[in-house]
């Protein structure tokens, strides 16, 4: 088994449950947030710096490998562990977000999708059996199957047909893959539709994957809709596989995810808003490139201790990034990705102690922005 | 006395020497390169990482910080060491670089000199006294005079004329200088005229600064000519005092400003080149964006033991060069920082062991691009 999992905690209140994922690169606790390492760097971040976050996994983005460096050079370099000096887990996904969302007018059939590269517009084709050759060569521990992610909103009838390709196409990446030392998540897609998220659990279950990403949410429904369907859809899922909420990583949403039961995350929020200036407090955001922090020297959040914190002050960063220095990039990145690896630490204790309800009450109680 | 300067060895060959600079945040080995921290950071770097590289002193920009965040906002931060988080000593230049460089309409006057920020086109007028005031806010260790950097070529007559009044413009930054703290450097001026330079130093060393900058060069003259300036410069400036080699860093100047008697440098060309992807190695320099490097998993230098060095390939710096990562610019900034650094090092363990003429010709010699 390239892949175990056991739950240890349980919420008495709330679905949350914490546990710990072993993989062929060290055991993951979970629930667990995945900082985004789209083109083999999580940005602006070593992998020491990584580590001394706490971060036991990160994800890596099939579409852009693909495209820069290609597969094939980093199965040379030995893999991306290897290639980008890495050697805790990594997920890798199917490449099929990034097909969908970033180019409009790719073409797709039973057999795979065309569409064209977002750096210079070249045509390319990729199926389920590509993906997951792809994700072979790319040596994450974990690797997802190839999928269509339908927007929001979307047509009853053709989510209906997506959703149902959607698990045949799994079907396909699972009789591709054969690598020992990766796990191969199915996805449970279907949009905001019930009878749909349904009928893709009770396609992929039977396929016996050892993980199910959730997907298809978080892309542009609101917040009460993305848990309604979580509520709805977690149930059916196997209780002892790991569950994957894809694309979620604001504090409220994982908050909100690991009470329904859900124990992986990845996003590109924490490092994409800090990069634009935007801190995640325990109190709630502050945007640094405003005038009342010019002269404020208080740390970013008084109640973090990350390296940014410890070290340098607004007044300091505001600076940085009004002048577009790198070291700006660097420091809101730290504190960001801190926040919320500290944030997914706080909760595995808290499922631990017991008290995960009331501490996710306090937290959301206590972030003015989320009330 | 804010500085002190003592001569640990010298070369027998050469007019090398190495030393000990002692400032009010900790003792210099000389001879130093001071990385360049224009806007209160060495781009792309921590103050840690600076440290791990083992510098000991940097510089920042006055005119770059008059403008963005204000020398007021740095004195209440306590000065530019606490702003910025770096404990170790600093350097301020006087701004008069950048005004002569970066605005070519700028009004020079007995007075001072009207120019417009390179940032919105404001005007501004900085007098020695000015020049002076803010870096007494800046609260480096050691400051310059307001000088003029006149170009090459220049007319005789302007030279001499500019000369003389850098010498006057000297004399007014030491009446308004009364920072206890800090030592005031004067710097010769005079261009590539023999009889100026005589002049400038003629005009400076009887006002006792505690050290001089060479300016007005590495402006454009061929090497040689730099080299026969101080050839015939250095001897006339006082032996006990700090020398220091304004705007010089590649490895080559390194090598000929110490054998000629330089004690300090400081240059954007390590840390400039390395954003641009230009990696310098003991072999030569290397592009590393070639196509070359794609699949080149060696080291960037294999004889380099930095952090870059020690964990990354050529081929991943590649790939982030290319993909315009952040990672990729620290790497190479580390890794041509670490360079420098330790070719600085290297310089004065062989001052000290009487070796240096020899270190000086095998360097260079294994450098074909100096050949």
């Amino acid at each position: 088994m390239p892949l175990s999992f056991e739950i240890t905690a349980r919420c008495p209140e709330t679905g949350a449950r914490a546990g710990k994922l072993h993989t062929s690169h060290g055991t993951i606790s979970t629930p667990i947030f995945m900082p985004v390492g789209t083109q083999a760097t999580v940005k602006a971040m070593t992998s020491e710096e990584l580590k001394t976050l706490g971060a036991e996994i990160i994800l890596g983005n099939t579409y852009h490998l693909y495209l820069r460096p290609g597969a094939d050079l980093v199965a040379e370099a030995g893999g991306l562990h290897s290639f980008m000096n890495w050697d805790r887990g990594i997920l890798t996904d199917s490449g099929g977000f990034q097909v969908f969302s970033l180019d409009s007018l790719r073409k797709i059939s039973e057999e795979g999708v065309t569409f064209r590269s977002h750096i210079d517009g070249s045509k390319h084709f990729i199926s389920p059996e590509k993906a997951t050759e792809i994700q072979m060569k790319l040596g994450a521990d974990i690797i997802m199957a190839f999928d269509e992610c339908i927007p929001y909103p979307c047509e009853y009838e053709y989510a209906r047909e997506s959703t149902l390709r959607t698990t045949r196409w799994a079907q396909r990446c699972l009789l591709t893959h054969r690598n020992k030392k990766q796990a191969l998540f199915g996805i449970v897609q279907g949009g905001t539709y019930r009878d749909l998220r349904e009928l893709s659990v009770q396609g992929l279950v039977p396929l016996d994957f050892p993980g199910y990403g959730i997907g298809g949410l978080s892309v542009g429904e609101p917040k009460s809709l993305m848990y309604e369907v979580l509520d709805y859809t977690l149930p059916l899922l196997p209780e002892g596989k790991p569950r994957y909420l894809m694309g979620v990583g604001t504090p409220d949403c994982l908050l909100e995810g690991v009470a329904r039961g859900i124990d992986m995350f990845d996003c590109v929020f924490p490092t994409r808003v800090a990069r634009n200036g935007t801190i995640l407090t325990r109190r709630g955001r502050l945007v640094i490139r405003n005038a009342r922090y010019a002269r404020d020297f208080r740390p970013l959040d008084p109640e973090c201790t990350c390296y940014t914190c410890r070290n340098y002050s607004r007044a300091y960063i505001h600076h940085l990034i009004r002048t577009r220095e790198i070291l700006g990039l660097r420091l809101t990145t730290i504190h960001n990705l801190a926040l919320t690896l500290d944030l997914m630490g706080a909760i595995r204790e808290h499922i631990a102690a017991g008290t995960f309800a009331m501490f996710k009450a306090d937290y959301l109680g206590n972030n003015q922005e989320y009330n």
